[in-house]
């Protein structure tokens, strides 16, 4: 069972819909998979789990026990000013420290509307991951331009006559590929 | 005016008590400054004030009119995970851009139980302020083992006769003088 | 007087090309600068200049006497293996501390010919550069796709019928005027 | 067959002594390994292994043999400057991408005389490593104030009368051990 964390509690968001592609395709490789989506976490969970209600917040504990039992992970992180939102580090900054995470295994991969894929991002998140003594695969995906290149359910271009788009389509197609099933054997 | 911002949302936290120390020493240097404070968020802010909400949420945008109104900032910043708090950018996330923090200017504090004094998570947060456009001091202060070295209201070893902790006490309280006349002369 | 350093040794670098465009920018704006290109390092400075003749290199040490009576500086910096090359770490390192670098100010330009700019690497050179205590402007540049849109002379798109192509070119060139500008007044 | 990587070429470093006792470890858990030397790398390597004798440099492609032929790699990497020495990059800057150390395994060692273990630089040396899609353990090591832990051989405090200082030796020995084990089974 994989979890594919959600890392923004933005409604209806593109890393969203490209974590259900990435459960798509991990299910088209035989693996299981699991949505841990940010958006439906308590919304004061940022003071009640973490502070004056810690341990005993229910709808963060269900969270809570789903990676606990959970052992790899892809992380889906939106570029928010330069760096990952800052609602992902909360909701680790709230789970038990250090088992959540300790010997497990992980992906990452970064969406931006810009150019860069959350770059800088995905390289701060594999610090905290670090930290918390998670191995991180080598292979990171930046989906830069997410909405030229990605309908909302698979990578087309935008454009349809746009022959370097449909490139970079298949590009992020074949490098997701390569990710879920390196992961899949990690 | 100084904003001196406390980095985390956790009750009576070590980096408000060093917050307050700062607000003094700027005091004594004859700058003013005002607290801006995580704790004081709405519980809700990272679904109501970044979504559902936004733009009318009252307590927040109180938090929106100070950034505004500011042009100086210290941010107080413990470690967390090996980073920085999760609430501070999501604060930052909740705020509008690119104009809450371009053309200005800031100087960085870490603070941490153990010895690095969030060095990492200072580096991440001088990456995502400088996508914001604000000019950060070189001279980043890291304040490790900080309960051996602060009383909560002043630098002072624990151990009264601990010489090596003492030496120390000097040193931060030394670097945080230097660190603040910049700031005014930033 | 205003530093150039061109962050690789690379002969007839994209970056030497591009921070002699920088120099003509600053020369229209009324700055004086110098280049300071580490192709012309001796070849040997990583073991000579910096153990076993340490201080009496004396090729090295007319970078240091350069680095010395300059205040400011504008890094630019090529992306080699997703971070700046080692070359300019190594010259870094070569330099006496802390004074070299201390209470001087910066502002960084990436150049790659992928899409990113080095947009991580100038993270990494940001904080190298704080450890200096140097103050490095907000406003960093990242010239992704250079070969697209500079000539090796001005910002030109390589088709001069992309529309978007010269849309960024017309980007690239506001903002180094106004990271220009503002280092002049920083 | 494990590549101990030591990350400076400054002659009888303090990364080359914890080298040797990481080899020594490795041994006794049954593992073979080599050590990869930076500072018997041809003094004009820079210059010469990455341009003008690109590919053509002999004892520079040793190194590159040497690399190709081995799977798992050690890095013990000392902080220069914040981060890790230049060297170690230029190193890697000369080696043939990507597949050097594509579909590889890395683990990370810091050492410092200071607190802080080479933290930042090892989460610099993690992006470069990740962009050469190496993957890296996630549990990173930081030998924090190395000459008063490390006699040059094995970790004792250098004051044998110092029980806070033995309690850190213990600890690093304890997790250099885990670290080595994880790096056998990675």
């Amino acid at each position: 069972m994989i979890g594919v964390i959600i890392g923004t509690n933005r409604p209806n968001s593109a890393s969203r819909k490209v974590g259900i592609y990435y459960q798509k395709l991990l299910e088209s490789l035989g693996a299981k998979s699991q949505l841990i989506d940010l958006a439906t976490l308590p919304e004061d969970f940022a003071f009640s789990a973490l502070y004056h209600n810690y341990g005993k917040n229910d709808l963060f504990n269900e969270f809570q026990t789903i990676v606990d039992t959970t052992h790899k992970f892809v992380f889906v992180v939106p570029e928010y000013n330069g760096s990952f939102p800052g609602v992902l580090k909360t909701f680790l900054d709230g789970l038990r420290y250090p088992d959540s995470f300790h010997y497990k295994k992980a992906a990452l991969v970064g969406v931006s509307s810009g150019v860069q894929g959350n770059v800088a991002g995905l390289g701060h998140l594999n610090d905290i991951l670090s930290y918390m003594e998670t191995d991180v695969m080598g292979l990171r995906i930046k989906l830069g331009r997410i909405w030229e290149h990605f309908d909302g359910e698979d990578f087309n271009p935008r454009d349809p006559n746009d022959a370097k788009a449909q490139h970079v389509c298949n590009i992020y197609k074949r490098f997701l590929e390569r990710q879920a099933k390196e992961l899949i054997a990690f």
